[in-house]
Formats: C-alpha cells, structure tokens, sequence
C-alpha cells in the first residue's frame, strides 16, 4: 500500500525572471558524471570526461555518439554541453527542472523530449526525469540518479545486434521501451494492491480501509496521467516527419505505442475497480448495519412484550385476582411462551430469520 | 456467473530487447499444425504440411490460398512462414504474444490483424488470439487452439458459393463474421446473468449479490473493450483503401460493422443495467432497513410506555393510596388499553401500519 | 408503465453464411400484401398485384411509383420485386430481418434507409421495421405489420396538395414525418408515467417503486437510442447530395431534423427527471428513517430513566428508608416529572420536536 | 421557488400534412398589432398599418424599415406580409408555432432567427418565442405578446444615437442583445433561489426541502438549455458569411457572444451549486440520524445496566442474602454510580461525548 | 478556508444601449495613475503623465514603449488614450468593465487581452482584472489596482538583461508569465486547504465539515475556470500568426503555456481528491453509525434477556415454586451467567467483537 508521495509539481521558482537556469528538485541532486558512448557495427568506445575538443572529432566519425549526464548537480558543465550542440536556453531550463512537464518539442536541428522513469525499490516508488535530445546521430540524455539505463550500455557493448547497426533515434526507442517496460512492473504492484483491497473491503470495516481505498485510487490517478503523458508523446514521435527519426524506426515506435495502449487500457480496467471497491465497501457495511438492525430488533421484539407481562405482574395492588389463582403462574408461562412463537412467525413471513 | 478471469495482458518481456521473438502467453502451446487450403471456382485442395517449395507454385496459380497455422508452439516453422511472406519482425513478434493488442495494421504489400475470439464452453469463456495475415489472393491465419475455423473449411470444401468465386479478401471477411457472431453468443451469456441478478437484488440481501453484481460489471467492461477494438478494426477494413481488399468486399465489411454497431448498442444498454442493478440492490437494503426499523419502533413505542406503568406499580413505597383503592388494578389496566389505542392512531397518522 | 420489453436485437443466424435471405424477427411475419399506387398532379391509380409486366409501362410515365409491401412473410415475392430494381442481396437480407439496426446507405442509384417506426395501443408500444428504398421517381417501401400509412394514401388519392405536385422523395420525407410525429407520441406517454412516478416516489416506499423507476429508465434509453439513431437517419438525408433527393425537399427534410432535435432535447429531459426520481426516492426514504429513529429515540429517552427509577423503587431491600418515608412516593412523582421536562428541553434544544 | 411550468414541446400537430399554417401555442393568441418604423440618420416615421402600397415606397428610400407584428391571432395578414417578402411556407409555419426550436437559418435573400425572450413579473417568468427575418435594410420580427420593444422603439425614436446611423443588421444586434440582457435577470432570480437553498439544506429536514431543490434543478435544466440554443445562434451570426450582416456588426455578435459565454458559465457554476445542494442535504440528514442514534445509544447503554440491576434485586426469591443485609442497599447505589462513570469514560474513549 | 467570495459576473447595464462606456465594477475604481515607461538595450525613462504630444516622439523612435494604466476611475483619460491608439469603442468597453470574460482578441493593427491576476492577502484572494493592448513596439496596460507589475518595472530599469533586448511582445510575455506565477501561489493555498480537510473528515463528524468540503469545491471550481480561460488565452497567443508577436517570443509563450498546463493538471488532481473527501466523509460517517448500532446492540442484546429474567422473578405469583426454593437464587445466576456467555460467543461468530 506504500506508494511514493507524488511530488508536487509546483515551480518554486515564482518571482525570478524567466531563462536563467536554476536547478529545481526537491531531491538533494547528485553529482554530475558525463558518460561518452561512441559506437557503430565495429567498434565501441567509452569515454567519462566531457571534452568540447572530442566533440568534433566525433562529428566527423560516421558512428553513434551517445552523451548521457547522470546527476543534474554541475550546472556550469550540463550548460557548456547544452551551449556546444546550439540548445534553446528554454530546454537547458526544462532539464534542470525535474519538475518540468513530460514533452516532446521539434526544434528543426534536434528533438527534445522530457520522461518520467519510474522503478521500484522496497514497494517504494522512485520516480525520476529523463530528458532525451535527440540530434542527427548523436544522443544526449539527462538523469537525475545515477544509472537508468547501464543494462542497455552493457548489451551496445557486448552484444552486436541491431542496436549497433542502427542510428541515433533507434537508441532512443530503445531506452524509451527501457521506460514503458518500467510502467509494466509498477501497473502490476497497483494490480495486486487492488487484488489486497478486493479482499479488505469485504473483511475490515474501518475507516482505515477507506483510507486505503483512497490512497490507491489518488496512486492510480497518479499512475494514469503519466501513462497519458507517456503515450502522447510516444505517439508523437511515431507520427512525427522530423528528418532525425528513421522510417524504420516508426514501426518500432508504434509497436512502443502499443505498449502504452496497453499500460493505458489496463489503467482504466484498474480505474473501473477502484469504483467498484468503494461501492462495495459502502454496500457491505450497509449490509452489516442491516444485519445488526435485525438481531437487535428480533431480540427487542421478542423480550419486550415478554418484560411487560412479567412487569405487569409484578404490580403490587392489593387486589389482582390472578396472582392468588392456583393456575395464575402456569397461564402466564404459557402466554409468554405463546408471544414468542408468534414473534418467531412472523419474522420467518417477513424472511428475517 | 462463473467468467474467465481475463488474463492480465502485462507483458513478462520487460527487459529482453525488442525484435527478438519469443512465445508469450500463460496457457500451454499447442503443438502447430499448418494447413494449406488452396481452392476456386472448380477446385478444392488441402495440404497439412508446410513446404517452401509448394508456395513459389501456389503463387502462380490463380486460387486463393489459404495458410492456417493451429498452435503458436514452433516458433522456427512459424518463422520460416512469414520470412516466405516477407513479414517484419515485428508481426512476427506479435503473432507470437498472444497478449497483443487487437489492431489492424497495413504495410502495403500486406494487411495485418490481430482479433480475440471468444468461445464458451460450459459457462466458461475462453479467449484465443487470432491473427491474420492478408496478401494478394493469400490469406494467412494464425491461431492459438486447435480448430477454430473448421466449419468454414468444411463449407468451403462442399459448397460452391460465393466464397468459392471470391479472393481472399472475402474469406477474411467470412471469418471475421464467424468471429463477429461468437461475440453475440457471449453478449446472450451476458444478459442471461443480468436477468438472474436482476431477480438477485431484489431477493438475496448478502455481501454475495454485490460481489456478482461486481464482477458481472466487470465482464462486461472486459467485454466492452473487446467490442470496441473490434469495432475499430471492421470500421478500418471497411474504409481501408488498401488494393488488398476489393470494393465488393468493402460492402461486406460494412454490414460486420453494423453487427459490431448492434453489439455496441446492447453491450451499453447492458451496462445501463449493471448500473440499475447496484441502485436498485441498495435502494432495496435501505428499504429493508426501513421496514426493520419501522417494526422495532412500533414495538418499543408501545410496550415501553405500558412497561413504565406496571413498573410504576411495581415499587415498593408504603404510602401508595392506589394499590390498596379496590378499582386501583381495572383503571390501570383501562389507561394501558388507552395508550395502546392512541399510539396506534399515531401510526396511522405517520402512515407507518 | 407498461411498455414494451424492448426485442433483443442479437441476431439468431449466427452460424450461417452471410448473404443467403432468411426472415429474423420474433413476430409471426403477416401475409404479404404489394399495394401500388401511382399518381400525378392529375391522376391516381391504385393496383394491389405485384406484376413486373406493369414495372416497364410504370418506368415509362412520368409520375410517381410506391410500391408498398406490408407483411414479410413471402420471401420469394419481396426477393422478386427487389431484384426487379437491382438491389443488393445484402439490401435484400437487411429488409427481412427485423432487427437489423436503423441506418440509411447511398447505392448511388438508390438510397436505402431503415427506420423503426412506434405506435401506442393500450399502452402497450408496438415497435416495427419499416424500410424504404427511394429510386428516381419510385419509392418501395416494406413494413411488417398491415397498413402503417393508410393515412397518407387517403391523403394522396383524396387531396390534390403538394405531395400530388412533388417527386418520390417528397413522398419518403412525408413518411418520415409520420413516423416523427408518432415518436411525440411515445414521448407523450412516458412523460405521463415520468409524472406519476413523480408522486409515486414521495408516497409508495416500497421495492415496487423502485422497480417502475428502473423500467421507466430503461424504456427512455430504449427511446433515447431510436431517437438518436432518427436523427443521424434524417440529418444524413437532410445533407445527401445525392440526386435522388430534390433540392427544395433539403429544406422539408430539415424541418423532420428539427422535429428529431425537439424529441431529443425533450428525451434529455426526460433523462434528469428519470435521474432525480431515484433521488428523490432515496433521500424520502432516509428522511423516512430519520424520522422514525426520532420518534423511537424520543420515546425511549423519556421513558428509559422513569422506568429506571421506578425499578429502583421496586427493589425488596429491607433497609431502604425513602420506601417508609410518608412523601416518598410524592417526591419520586416529582422527579419524574422534572426528568419528562428536562428532557423534551432537550429535545427542544436539538431541534427534533 | 416559483419558476414558470415549461412549456411542453410538443408538437399537438401529428397528423396533419406539412406545410398549412396553423397556430400553434398554449396560450390564448393576442390581436396581431404591426407597426412599421422607418428611420435613417435624418428622419423617424411610425404606421401602425401594414399596406402593401407603403412597401414599395418603402423598398425606394434608403432608411432602415423594421415592421414588428406583436400578436399571432391574425394568421391571414401575418401570411400577407411574409408572402410580401417571398419567405418560405415553412418559416411562416415556424413563426406561428409557439413551440419552435430555437435557430437561426439563411435563406441567402434573408436570415430567419427564432429566439425565446424571457421576462420576470412576480416571481413567475414568462416565456415568449420571438422571430426575426432579415433582409436588406429591413427587419421584419414577431411577438407573441404585446410589447417586448418598446424601449427600444423609444430610443431609436428620441436618440439620434448609433442605432439611427446604422443599417437593419444593427437593429437586430440590438434587438438580441436586448433579450440577452434578460437572461441575466433570470440568472439572478436563480442565484437567489440556490442561496436560499442553502440555507434550507442545513435547517430544513422534510422532502419538502428535496422537492425545491429538484425543482431548482429542473429550472436551471431548462435554463442552461436556453442558454445553449441562445449561444449557438448569436455564435452562428457573429460567423455568418451572409451579405445581409455588416463587417462592422460581427464585432457587436462577438460581444453579446462574449455575454452569452458569460451566462453560460455562471449556469455552469449554478449546476455544481445544484449538485452540491443535494450532497449537503443528504450528508446532512446522514448526520443528523447519526446524532440521534448516539444519543439514543448513550442513554440506553447507561440505563440499561442500571435497569437490570434494579430489576435484580426487584426479584421475590426468598434466600437473597443481599437484600437483608443492613448495607446492601447503600452498596447497590454504589455500583451503580460506578457503572455510570466506566459507560461515561467509555464514551469519551469512543469520542461520543 | 478562507477564500474570496467570487464576484458575481453579471452585467448590471442590462437596460443600457451597446457601446457607452460606463465603469462596471464592485470595488471603489482607484484613481488613475498612467506611467509611461521607455526602453531599449541602451536607455530607461520613465514618465507619469499622459500627454498626447510625447506620443509622436514616441513613435519615431525605435525603442519599447509601454503605457501602464493603473487604476479605472478617470474614464475621460482612459479614452483618450485609448483613442490615440485608435482603439475600438468595444474594447474600451471591455476594459473598464472589469467583469468582462478572460479572453483574447486579434484587431489587426493590435492584439487585445483579457486576464485575471489573483494574489493572496492574509488567506484572502484578491481578484483583479488586468487588460493589455499590444501594438508594435507599444504596449497598454490596465490594472484595477495600484502596481500589481512593480517588480517587472524594477526589473527593467536595474537589469540589462533579455527583456530590454527584445520587443514589446516579450514584454507581453514577462507580464503574462508573473501572472501566471501567481496562480501557483493560490494553487498552493489551495493544497494546503485539502491537506487540512484531508483531516477533517475522519475527526470532526459535523455539518460544518460538509460546508468546508463544499466550499472547497467551490473555491476549486472557480480556480479551474481561470485557469481553463488563462490556459486558452495563452494557447492562442502561442499560435497566433499576428505580426505583434515574434517568432522567438512563440517558444517564450509556449513555456508559459507549459506552465498552465501544470496547473490544469495540479487542479484535475485536486478536484479528484476533493470528490474523495466527500466519500470519505460519508463512509466514516456510516462506519460510525455502525460502530454506534454494534454497542448499542449488544448491550441491548446482553442485558434485555437478563432483566427479562430478574423481571419474571419479580411477579407476586402467589404460587411459584422457585421462589421459595432455597437454591432457586444461585440457580437464576447461574442461569444468566450462562445467557451472557451465549450472547457473547454469538457476538464472535458475527465478528462484532
């Protein structure tokens, strides 16, 4: 039932003029580490300094270059690299924001697009920006932590498959399927919170449950419109005519989008029982204060009646002939006896027993 | 009442990298069986193996041909299929995944789509992907259980009908229908457990109704997104203009449409009635609740003012003029009766008997 | 509230191949009788024979033709005038089945429409599939009960107005304003039931009440559907550019569109009063409860402590003064009265007396 | 609370052909008066006679004629007039049914609009349908009540102001924008009434309170209905491409638009307070019956106890060693003070006190 | 919780003829200061009063001019200036009604805008309606209040930064975007205000709690209102194809727009958490009624068998054998030692206890 606190997406920033970059997060950003990954079908290189001079060196190369930054700390160094590919200040903004709006932008030269990463650690939610540019064979991509994709480093490096054959936007469907992927395990965590509460809703009746209730329908909230997001933007890039995404590359970004549709109808199944939970708690405790109603009442109405013919007997006038008869006591037993059985009666007419 | 429970379509791929195809589905494949019908106008024959050699004949001919593969179990035989056709890998991908999005996709030489079958057996529904592939005067299908399409074969084989003097385009049609008419099967399925609930809610106050009442509202809502896929892919074969898909056939295609238009319209005004049905079950408990509390007010209403008075003339002080007046217990007794009357004429007032 | 159980619409063929005409509907189809009726701004003829000889002198005149078929029982006879005039099998097979779905589709050298057409006897709605085909200068029109429109062609053997002076497609908007105009009826009816429920739902508190809510709304979104398939019908031939229909009769067409707007806007209506019955309803009901509980509440905590005190007194304790104390009992009448008056101040305090 | 029955929309002319004029309306119709106004930047004149000899004049000179006719009894001369101007049969049916849609339409020579103008006299509104026709440099509209312009006709007559400088487009947009302004004073009428109602929910427990409130929702329902036709129609003149409104007078649209927009939203806004209502009232009443329970339950947990224990030692057996003990009694009080004080703090436990 | 009462919209010159300007507000109008500001890269001045004469200087010279209006009381100055620009009479209108709709106009030779600033005061939200008037080089503004652009103004004259590089466009922009800023601020009150209730409702069980509830949600409504409108204006100015706005300014607005877009998401999020805290409210408040029954019916269930007990007891039969039994005593406490021990083992099967 831990889900993360979805971080408020309010900008602190209010006040100060617009374009001067300021890095906004609420985690404590971590250290800046340039990663350089140059490759092609033969070979693969790594490099982990940030060198304007290699830069045109590598523009010159016919290979992919992929320049991920992990830790939004070192402004001055994300900057400078911003500054050597020609990057609007605007999107050098975007990316020390980590609360920005997930996007994708077509700047002509290069496409910008920003990402929520989420994984799970502890059944905690870590949620985290990604923020991809995307220029002619070369790839710049920011984190917040440190290693998202190292799985992806690992299999350019050692596996020669199509990633190796392929250009620049093929790496970026590749991570961006790296992400959707990520959605898959977090949608089953909401799966079986919902499958827990399924339960919980017919067993505990408390206002705790409620809260439950609640709590896993403001994650789902949560959940969906970033799937929203996720899928505009993926549909996006599958649509887009921008010179930079290979028409190859949009069979492979459709088949991304068809993940998100199903992330997305899978989200909306889960929505619909998220209503139906609390319909059914509300209607089960309706019909636990219905059930205890008819308990009491079978009992009252039974005993009632019963009390009043003892308590009446219990009157002390001095003149009530039927408390000196012989038989007074065995009548009123009988009588009492009598009552019950026509109560009995009469609740099996009205099906309460 | 008793539904598949819809298999979670989450895929379990998270993490292998794309474009590598694996069988994915919870049930156990079935081994593969091919079957090549091949037929027109004046002939009709069946081949139950599949060999490379044959097709470069098949092509020449002028006969429909008509691939079906049973079973999703060898991969490497329902790869060599497609590679024949020149098939992306992709579709190769999500033949394999029987938990694909239903969708139609056309790559210009060939038209591709993706459908759920429903069949029941035993009040059981159970759920089989069906892909098909559409080229020139092929049609390649695909499907995860044994024999789905097997009275279409058999008329196919003993009638000399329409389908006999049509492409393949009209065959696809033809088993798009016998999917199209499954659905209303289920829909009648549907509503039986709707009229049964219907009687439920008004009889069966338990935690049980709801939790039909629910999980009907889910088949239905499973159902519902069945629908509209298909809905979606008859309407985008119906305006196709792909050359795959002759203009005759469009008229076809249309006329499924309208039957997956009738599905639409009955499966919402059955979730109109799911709807009705928790208003109703509720409405019902509080009347109940209502009726107990009304009997157990009337009771108490009565016999607690008469109970005050024999208690009154149960205590035990030594000056109490009336219990030792000879009329003393009949006045009593007389006041009782009043009471009794007048709270009856209050209830008559409050229309409560 | 007795309305039709609206026809289930599922389609019994399943199973047999498309194209081949079969009559679906679940009345027993009524002989089938062929009424031609030819007429101009000067003559009138009327034949009631179906014979393809008359067809070639009809095509020749220069006036207007309507073949009407009532009852669908002679599948041989309709399949024999339908092919007199070219129409499609698929036209052909949606005519006889009587739960085909309202629609209207362009030939090109004919329209085809199907519309559902209502009428009211004994409260009790018979619903009817009438079909129009409108060729040049031709009108065949199938319904599947006797005489729907008898009216009209009085109108036109008797009156030499407009519809003597106009072409076939004046003839087909008359017939739909016909069946328009009879949907007001239907409208009428259910806004009658919609006002009795009206003071059903603050009288009757009782399950039956709630089940006339519940078929009223049900019987409205069975109207609300037709009404809102008629509109699309009328608004599409309001819209057609095809030749068949005249220009002038654009404008005709349009003023049956607004009729269809009137019906929908009052159906919506209809809709909030349908929804705010329930509540009404329910909120009766719980303030029903409400009152109840006070009353018990008010008689129980007046009465509760007297009977406490009086009980106290009837203790057999052998030391207890106040019982032998001459103005015990008195005083205990005193205090009795003191805690009636305290109370019903409290009560008067918390507003509920 | 007292809003104006709505008028049933109904159509009573089923049956008859289209076309022939007839009046059709609730109320009694009012003796058709016309006046005929002629003014330009110079010069005001007034008939109160509609003469067709006067009309060619009229079509000579180069003032604005507005020829209103207030009251539908005399169909003969309202057909004369229209017949004057070549307008289309159904217009003419139109205005003289009372109960037309709303809209607007071009007819190239001339613009016909019907608008429902609404007035507020004692609480009660009144409705009334009035249409314009215009055509070049002539305004032709129809009332049904007597006066609904007459400070405009006082302001062209006196004011030499904008409107005497302006073309027939301009009357019009005055014209509607009079009617607009009548919308607020409705609107205002429903602000106060949702006020009171707020007041009502939270001291007002009867059904009487829900009938208000249902009947507020209704009169917002036909409210907000109005409203929308209004918006659509002042939307489609502000576009309109007709010759017949001046460049000029867009902008003038584009503001009573910009009210109509207004309206809209405050109704927009009205409707969340009318579901808001409800919510209070019954969360309210939920309340309420909870207090009462709470209190029905604190005295009954606190005395029958007590009760029992009096009732205990109120038993006739004859070896109750208790009951001869010298301190029996004053132990008694003691347990009972005891269990007062435990049901009290278990109150405070629970937080019912 | 405290939140401005939002003003009611409606016009009150309903009567009025168009086009007279007349001041329209509920606050005292402020008295009108105008500051007249110029600059470019090079140079700052600033001036305070309006004089006609500086006007074409001002023009001549090729820096940003920007006319700030604060203040609505001086209508004569307001058109005069107004008037200078050629400004339409509508828009003077529009301004110094400061109940005109948010909105966004296209004139041509200007663009014309709308907007609500909002700032928060001691928990209390100040509504202000600002205008601008965009012109080439030039911009108009104005403010109901005294200096809601202070800041701005210090900014431009201290700092030689962006916005004394560019055009009156980006001036534009900087306004809108600390307009914008300010919604955060009350979107953050408005949070906070959730938090609180989140509380609320499962502590203090009292109609007040529904008000806050409601009132929050009304407060809610009215914030998403804004917003919708703000995001719209902003969308516009974004894509506007005026020549007043430069392209580089387009990528400024849509940073802004990316802002609103925030909002609107922060603001979806809140409704849903206030829907949830409704449902929470009343779930608790039904668990609490329930958890109320239980404890009454137990006790009641417990103790209403026993007094029946000790009440049989208490009749003055003369003969009842128990009575005068010597074990009779401990027998009937055994008895309802016994009674108690059922009843409480009952309690446990149903699991209320």
């Amino acid at each position: 039932m831990s889900m993360t606190e979805h971080q408020k997406k309010i900008s602190s920033k209010s006040g100060l003029p617009p374009g001067i970059p300021v890095y906004i997060g609420d985690k404590k950003p971590i250290t800046t580490h340039v990663t350089i990954i140059q490759y092609d079908e033969k070979g693969y290189s790594e490099e982990l300094k940030w060198d304007p001079e290699n830069l045109n060196q590598v523009q010159k190369k016919d290979e992919v270059t992929w320049i991920h930054v992990s830790g939004l700390e070192d402004i001055i160094q994300i900057e400078n690299i911003c500054h050597a590919f020609d990057i609007h200040p605007l999107v050098i903004e975007d990316i020390l924001n980590t609360k920005s709006r997930e996007k994708v932008e077509d700047f002509g030269t290069y496409l910008f697009t920003i990402l929520s990463k989420i994984a799970i650690a502890d059944k905690i939610i870590i949620e985290e920006q990604v923020t991809f540019i995307l220029l002619n064979q070369i790839l710049i991509s920011f984190s917040e932590s440190d290693t998202p994709f190292s799985l992806i480093i690992d299999h350019i490096h050692h596996q020669n498959g199509k990633i190796r054959q392929s250009g620049s936007d093929y790496l970026l469907y590749t991570l961006i399927d790296t992400i959707v992927d990520n959605y898959f395990i977090v949608l089953e965590q909401l799966e079986d919170t919902a499958d827990e509460l399924d339960i919980d809703v017919l067993t505990i009746m408390s206002s705790e449950t409620i809260g439950h209730i609640q709590s896993f329908k403001r994650d789902l909230a949560w959940f969906r419109r970033h799937i929203w997001s996720l899928r505009n933007i993926v549909n996006h890039l599958e649509r887009t005519d921008s010179h930079l995404v290979n028409k190859q590359t949009h069979l492979y970004m459709r088949d991304v989008y068809d993940h998100t549709l199903n992330l997305s109808e899978e989200a909306e199944a889960l929505r619909d029982t998220a209503e139906g939970l609390m319909e059914i708690y509300l209607s089960n405790l309706s019909n636990n204060t219905n059930e205890i109603m008819k308990v009491l009442t079978q009992i009252a109405v039974i005993f009632i009646p019963l009390s009043f013919v003892t308590s009446f007997y219990g009157m002390n006038f001095e003149y009530m002939p039927e408390l000196h008869h012989p038989h007074g006591y065995p009548i009123v037993i009988g009588a009492m006896v009598a009552v019950v059985v026509i109560m009995i009666l009469f609740f099996k007419t009205k099906k309460w027993i």
